[in-house]
């Protein structure tokens, strides 16, 4: 068994494991506890503060921990919900945005929000023209991700945060698939929020981060949650130390490997939709080239069964469509918004590598691939 | 250093670290996936939520994974706060919950909810005949914590719930401290809603659990979050598989072992409770004897330097008020609510044990204790 969704979810680097694993028995303490035990823990999770804070090119009090992306987009639009100072009732996402924005989005815009979706091009790049068309003075945040998570377009976040910030609207950008895959850097995007997931790049689930500019003190609209007053009052609750420890060595993992690991992985990916193509001549691979991630290939592949696929192959682990749907069989957003009728979504995979793939695995996914083509005549 | 502050947070069981430990790296899918390694991934979640289940005696389908109990009395009150169907707007809880369902409450209470608090014995026990009298037609929630988290009491909630439904009203629970104290049982509790923390119960941080009688579909209110769709909606964002299984597994030990532990633990705490006022016989233990959790004792020591002995004690690990007000020192509201002064809160400890503290804690502690008494002509 091969696994190739790595943008799903990665394994925990041996080092994040390491890094965890005295938090669970040995150094359990509450960081809340003024005690010895609390002291000790708090002091693992500032640690790893700084490591995060180090990766993202901010200060440490700029990073605030959450349970993952998810809950960190939802922070920011409860809190622009239930905020009763902003007079600014326009929201403006890309079209293509993980669910985890465009449905709280959609949820705002039952609530007396005006929601704006951002197109994109055929290559799935938002459309900056447009942007400057829709984003005006009665916007109050702009929402693009770094990239795409299912067709792994890098997208004009610069531009787009200096659009928003010309017109006074925030700028946030959910960088989940893009940290550990790309350098992102908040005072280079100079995004004003920015979401993450330690899973995503080899760092344990269940936490992740919100990137406030300036810390909790510039915090613009209401606390969702309210409690014991943890990473100050954002997100209470006890903090989930070996998992923060986690997410901080993963991270300085990034901090150290990631200019070698990304071209390293961009040649190799290159190398896979080249194969691709030569065996599956009217295939389309979705993106931008040099603009998709590295390491992520979305293929449709006319007659494919990309379900049975995904679902019956015991060789290769891909994925059709998001991962997030939450087992549930539907045409992937994303597809629609590039123009895929049903059939081609229906014949639409996500192959996602690092480094570390067999070196036969091109091979033996293109072997597996043919057994799912439905052959004329079939 | 002996850790005397068991309801502040537990370390992991040590079967808790071996059932997660695959799930970091090994069998690291993502439970959403289709794939084989997603489809592990979910049927290990779905083990873990029925040993949950199992401890709770409900369906799995009732409960619903979160970040925590901090997490699960938001969504609680953030889905009453968004909704826009229910017409009763009061809300009625304990005097001394926990933050993190007063502070959501009184949230709420800013935004046209009326918020009630029932008042406490002196002993620490919410008034019954106040609660007949306050619960009323207009009320939509009644939440009362199953035990305090500073002083132990373990309150009458089976009444409160009794109450609640007697006017049409949901009863939810925070049974955070009570879980693998003492018995927990949502179906003689008869509550709706009943919030968890594994981490209490020797099981990891970062997860817990709402309890939603009759599951998903009997939820009254708005989903606060939105995304991907994972726990039916009400908590999306990729679930935290070695968390889940390591608090199935924390579960499944209280099924398993909490009739014997919590005699042993009782008994061991009436002696230690014994020891103190003996040796500090002007000292006064709160709450209200079997009615408090065992291995939980919050004692007034008069001229005591709580703070002193908190912070600075290299033997002990103690905790003056809660654990989850993150380093500020106020007097606890809690400790307000019994009728005590602000110097009578200043030398007021909580300690809490587990049948595992070492033979000579108790004497140890005692000894320690005593360096931080004031004494006279001090």
């Amino acid at each position: 068994m091969i696994y190739l969704d790595y943008c799903a979810t990665t394994p925990c680097a041996k080092e994040v494991i390491k890094a965890m694993q005295p938090y669970f028995r040995d150094q359990f303490g509450n960081p809340s506890s003024s005690h010895v035990f609390g002291r000790i823990a708090k002091s693992a999770i500032e640690k790893a503060r700084s490591q995060v804070a180090m990766l993202l090119n901010c200060g440490p009090a700029e990073v605030v921990f959450t349970s993952g992306a998810t809950e960190s987009n939802n922070l920011l639009f409860l809190g622009l919900l239930l905020d009763q100072h902003e007079k600014r009732k326009k929201i403006v996402v890309s079209s293509i945005e993980h669910k985890s924005v465009l449905e709280p989005a959609r949820f705002l815009a039952t609530r007396g929000f005006e929601l704006v979706l951002l197109p994109v091009s055929s290559g799935g790049i938002v459309d900056l023209d447009a942007a400057r068309r829709l984003i005006n003075n009665d916007t109050a945040l702009v929402s693009v991700h770094a990239a795409n998570n299912e067709i792994g377009t890098i997208q004009p976040i610069k531009d787009l945060a200096e659009i928003a910030h010309s017109v006074g609207a925030l700028f946030h950008t959910d960088a989940t698939q893009a940290l550990g895959k790309i350098p992102f850097d908040v005072q280079d995007v100079d995004c004003d929020l920015a979401s993450f997931s330690a899973h995503k790049c080899y760092g344990p689930k269940g936490i992740g981060a919100l990137y406030v500019r300036g810390g909790i003190k510039r915090w613009k609209w209401e606390f969702p949650f309210h409690g014991g007053g943890q990473e100050n009052g954002l997100r209470p609750g006890t903090h989930n130390v070996p998992a923060i420890v986690g997410f901080g060595e993963a991270c300085n993992l990034v901090t150290e490997n990631l200019s070698d690991n990304k071209d390293n992985l961009f040649a190799l990916t290159t190398v896979w939709r080249k194969e691709i193509m030569k065996a599956f001549p009217a295939a389309r691979v979705h993106g931008c080239d040099r603009l998709t991630l590295p390491g992520v290939i979305c293929v449709t592949i006319p007659s494919l069964m990309a379900d049975m696929m995904t679902i019956g192959s015991l060789e290769h682990c891909i994925s059709h469509g998001s991962a997030c749907n939450s087992g549930a069989i539907s045409t992937s957003h994303v597809l629609r918004e590039l123009g895929l009728n049903d059939q081609e979504a229906e014949s639409t995979i996500r192959i996602s590598i690092n480094s570390s793939v067999p070196d036969n695995a091109i091979s033996s996914l293109i072997k597996n691939i043919k057994k799912f083509v439905i052959k004329d005549g079939d």
